[in-house]
């Protein structure tokens, strides 16, 4: 693959990362179940709790997270990504509105028909939130 | 992929993901670096930390946390596996022998030369920990 083919894969998958943080930031239950892969078995590990295995059991979990909230104070915060033919990481810190990060996720994504789905979702505590200056630079 | 073949596979990095925590629990650090890739670049996310981008920092870390040890009291429960071709995705508890996990992990392996080579371990603390009997039951 050229580098220039990668790079342009690189942004799509970045794009549907950020397809799926702007879903979970303005609560639209709707945008969030189609980022979600619909032909392979999914998975979700949000912060703290068990193993959540098939689309019904995850987008559940989302209905809940989501749903009769006007928005989730959440933004996406240094997002990088590691491409692997038709699987990619998507690796990224999570927090308020430029508050420090207290998150950092895992977002595995694979491409079906040309677009990039999410299949897994795990986020877990920082014991030291992180602080970003725009969306890549390391502050503290 | 016949179901047959996809098992085979699906037992196949099952074992990668052995190996992997035979390794951490053994503080074999010449295991551990034998088990992650050599030709993509890995990342890893220990519990509670940032992110560790590249062979050298995230063996590093490994290193760290291995040495001295004559081993570390930690077990995988409840493996179980998503293929996507090339690329497979573990999921699994973690725990000391006979006790109830207190972390969950998500761990992805790329297929190199035949060979299934961890490129990602992710591991955040349970809210409450999960008890298992034998490797896949769940019991609370």
């Amino acid at each position: 693959m050229s580098s220039a083919t990668q790079t342009e894969t690189e942004r799509a998958v970045l794009r549907a990362n950020a397809t799926f943080y702007r879903a979970f930031s303005e609560g639209d239950v709707e945008a969030m179940n189609a980022v979600w892969s619909t032909r392979s078995s999914v998975a979700c590990l949000h912060p703290g709790m068990p193993l959540l295995v098939g689309r019904e059991a995850v987008l559940a979990s989302w209905r809940e997270i989501l749903g009769g909230r006007p928005g989730i104070p959440i933004r996406c915060q240094a997002p990088t990504t590691q491409v692997f033919g038709e699987t990619a990481i998507v690796y990224c810190y999570e927090g308020p509105e430029n508050e420090a990060a207290h998150l950092v996720a895992t977002n595995v994504f694979v491409r079906e028909d040309g677009a990039w789905r999410i299949v897994h979702h795990h986020a877990g505590p920082l014991s030291i939130p992180v602080a970003f200056r725009g969306t890549s630079q390391l502050m503290n």
